[in-house]
């Protein structure tokens, strides 16, 4: 898989699919919100989810090809920008070889639980992201290589 | 479907049917969930799920038939036995016609989550099934029609 | 809910409840499924899911609101563009009251499963449809009010 | 874990996790069909799930701790009993510490789904549980250790 540096592996299961015989669509959200977590926790070094406040306000999910029971997804994550209150995800769902399954956008917004209220993205996680994706974040949000 | 004076209706829908083409075992389980937790609000008038301080033990389910896509579960549900600090349930699932789908036994703890400890089964509680299954608690726990 | 002729009403269940005490967001795609199922076998006449012939091309959802366990999410569906070989549906979830919990478009594409490729969108659907939402489509694909 | 000659490994992950906090029951069921299928493959040398010929006609299961989010479920299976025409699976389940989340046991019926009727245990299945496990079937159906 080209363009992603973190790249989280879930095995397809039977409860996975439907009775159309492939990968439900909603099980490509859980798919995603596993990785999207395991990379919150591998990048930004938050321990616990809690630490992780963020809640995604959208998602645009394409669906490219149908995934079978026993392949193994393997789902790519990136930060492709970071708002002032908010950052994007790019998401790819490979079957394991070479057939794209899905591809995606979202959306999450800083959140404070405590206080219910939107929060700045912090300055320390900006410097987490730039290191890991080897990217500089630009005035308008955007990340672009830092080399 | 008799013996049971409660009974919950449960839609079969696509994302509950897996790759053979019928209901997956787990769903019984979210079934049997659904149909425990209506039933406890109705006859032991628990409006919020938090003040029914209660815990699955353990639970037995036979499968007896294949349920399909577009099928409306009927899920029964009683009281067999109160026990001290427990109480058991009978559930049996049909069709929604002639055809039994599963039946199960779940023993469940009274549980005061603040407390982290078990409890007595409340006296008021006992009443409120007894008077709704129409029974009598017997010593030994069982219930045996009142009439 | 304004602006929609058919709405699906999904009960939100303790399995749809994620640790963070709301409706998980994959268990969107199974309602707005659900939903979508429901409005095809009505407007379109089709007894068994196997003659829908369509499969869901991509998704959008923007969560709007949480949702709690013992509401009741009200599904709201209607085709809002029809394409050649595709159409579009909108989407909106409310909370049974006067909350949106999500909106969703949603872009479906006919397949003929037998032959494995695409086909036209059927010209007696498309009367069946305008009939329905009391609209007409255009030359460009959408649906205008046909009054 | 003792007593299990295949152990099958389970990250808990977000979706499985109720509004109580803990995984879900009938999320153990899944844990426990995923865990069925390995063990199945591995041990039948089944490469297919459709050469996996039998499905389950009971199961009980006893919860014993509740599970948490970033636990990993290790799951225990082996064959207890193997009749004419059935078999009976022991399960534990463990934190991937010391604690025992719940154990399980089930009976699974040899099924032919093209006659679909119910077939004998195959004689060379018989070879291979008993070579895996160490074990040598007695008149009865159990399986004792054959050194």
């Amino acid at each position: 898989m080209e363009g992603f540096r973190f790249i989280h592996r879930q095995p397809i299961v039977l409860r996975d699919i439907d009775g159309f015989g492939h990968v439900n669509n909603a099980v490509y959200l859980t798919y995603i919100e596993n990785a999207r977590v395991a990379y919150l926790a591998k990048v930004f070094e938050a321990r616990a989810i809690a630490e992780i406040r963020n809640i995604m306000a959208s998602i645009t999910v394409n669906f490219r090809a149908p995934a079978a029971y026993g392949e193994i997804a393997e789902v790519g994550v990136r930060v492709d920008r970071i708002g002032t209150r908010s950052f994007t995800l790019a998401h790819e769902i490979w079957n394991g070889g070479d057939r794209l399954l899905a591809d995606a956008t979202s959306v999450q917004v800083m959140y404070d639980y405590e206080r219910a209220a939107t929060i700045d993205f912090p300055q320390d996680w900006l410097a987490l992201v730039e290191r890991f994706e080897g990217v500089k974040r630009h005035p308008d949000g955007s990340l672009l290589p830092s080399g």
